[in-house]
């Protein structure tokens, strides 16, 4: 049974014939080597996750973790408006570990691929105490379609691509703190686990000729709108009517639970766009789903949950957005 | 004294704060851009370096731990044909690792790639139990001139950049398992501290219409000669009279050590070619230093060292080369 050796039984070069057939990439050279379409830019992203501190077997089954690691890159590469071409694959394991789960990691990372677009291009395999993985995604896009923190203006909408606090509701079912109706359940599990990075609203964006502002919510809701206000030099008022709030989150946790968890719950990978209203609205009825404005940005600088009776909160700073 | 400080300490934005000014990218978005000139192809390398594995404080300060992270990507770059862009760092740290410690590992990298071209794009910090540094170097190379493994042919020279074993040699150096006269043995810890990725041998190659091989030499002399005979199906005679021992290596550890150091010892990360005889007396004599021909390509397969009395040994394949 290959499935339950461990990495040190198998040795190097049997781990790494195994891991070929996922990976597209001219294996064997020092490098791989990627044409990319002209009139495209590159576009980059990095995340390394570690065992216990991003993924655990408590709350993730390898393929979900690979799955997960995969779509959270794609989710950055989305949030500047590129399409991916693949990644790369740095792990860092433990002699110990089980070939079957490394296996269902790779094979929920081709998964995800296979799904939006882009292969395992390539990587680098080495042993440690602790398991972590460090992927980088790399995109393409069309210079003058790339989306950027710093561009929105006073007086646009801030549209959600989708609903916030699922995730965070699964990661608690998940660890026996939270009991839920098996339809939610289902459906909160799968936010955690098997999270959708937003690249089919990439192609439905506005023409160029509209401006955009934008980012990804894998640090919460309140962390994108935040970050996108501060880069920006505006300020947001999000209407707490509209909060993006997963359907049957309020009967389940309470309205007080739930208004957080959309907050600050994170790891949603929706996206956070900032632009005009008309093409906002636009915007909105070409994805349906649970996209929706939830706001807009103001001259004043300062982000504001606005209750139907006028009244302005301040949006909290978390401080558990720290790693450190 | 900021230098004394933890991670914890000095929390997530006041690290990411820090590393900025070593960060050349458009940090604040999801992900970098980066425009490549017309007609090159993208060249992608990764890497991952685990603390106790692949560096420790007893064989290399942080800043020397920044370059050998650097240079090792750079390297491959190199093996490829191609010149550097940049690399992006993902960092997964101790929350007690102190910031003096995190800032000169990245002015290692920085320091590499002002040498050697090539910026720090962007990266991502988390927390974890063990140290690991996965480091993705970005390069372009025109396609006709990327270097591959699998072309050589037979009765091509085999060409080194320089010696190899002087790394091994500095390590054993710095584990206080060797003593040296000091003009040796600051060369050889250099050599293992400050590898100096071959880029400028790239530049040195013939015209494009001369064929050729090729790769690093990271896993070692006898590794790079037998993955270049297997991936182009030719065999290899290294004349043992021209093994590229570095100077003074017979004289300290014998000239059996010597000669298993130089086959085996590893991260020299010079490059390893193999091309028509005549460009390569050419090649060797425009990069000078200590680059020379060690062999030639054969049709038989095998890899072979060839004493005085023409006498065929066979390479041993290590077991050690393997990292699990």
């Amino acid at each position: 049974m290959t499935a339950e050796l461990t990495l040190a039984e198998l040795g190097e070069l049997g781990v790494l014939a195994r891991l070929r057939p996922f990976c597209t990439g001219a294996i064997g050279d020092d490098a791989i080597l990627q044409q990319l379409p002209a009139d495209q830019a590159l576009v980059v992203t990095t995340d390394v996750l570690v065992d216990g501190v991003h993924f655990s077997d408590r709350t993730a089954p390898p393929h979900a973790v690979g799955w997960r690691a995969a779509a959270a890159n794609l989710s950055d590469l989305a949030a500047m408006g590129a399409q991916p071409l693949g990644i790369t694959v740095a792990a860092a394991l433990p002699a110990t570990t089980r070939w079957a789960w490394l296996e269902a990691v790779y094979q929920g990372m081709a998964d995800c691929l296979t799904r939006y677009g882009g292969e395992i291009l390539g990587g680098d395999l080495a042993q440690s105490p602790v398991c972590s993985l460090a992927i980088t995604a790399l995109g393409v896009v069309t210079p003058a379609a790339a989306i950027y923190r710093h561009t929105a203006q006073p007086g646009w909408a801030v549209v959600t691509t989708g609903v916030h606090g699922a995730a965070r509701a699964g990661l608690a079912l998940l660890l026996d703190e939270l009991e839920a109706d098996e339809a939610y359940r289902q459906a909160w599990i799968a936010a955690h686990q098997y999270p959708q990075p937003r690249l089919d609203a990439i192609a439905r964006l506005p023409s160029l000729e509209t401006p955009i502002a934008g980012m990804d919510s894998s640090d919460g809701l309140a962390n994108a709108v935040t970050q996108l206000a501060q880069a920006s030099c505006v300020g947001v008022e999000l209407m707490r009517s509209r909060l993006p709030i997963p359907p049957g989150l309020v009967e389940t946790v309470g309205p007080s639970q739930a208004e957080t968890w959309t907050l600050y719950g994170g790891e949603d990978f929706e996206l956070v766009l900032c632009l005009p209203a008309a093409p906002a609205a636009d915007l909105v009825n070409q994805l349906g789903g649970q996209s929706a404005v939830i706001g807009q940005t103001t001259a004043a600088e300062g982000v504001w949950l606005v209750d139907a009776q006028g009244q302005h909160q301040p949006l909290q700073e978390k401080a558990d957005f720290q790693h450190f």
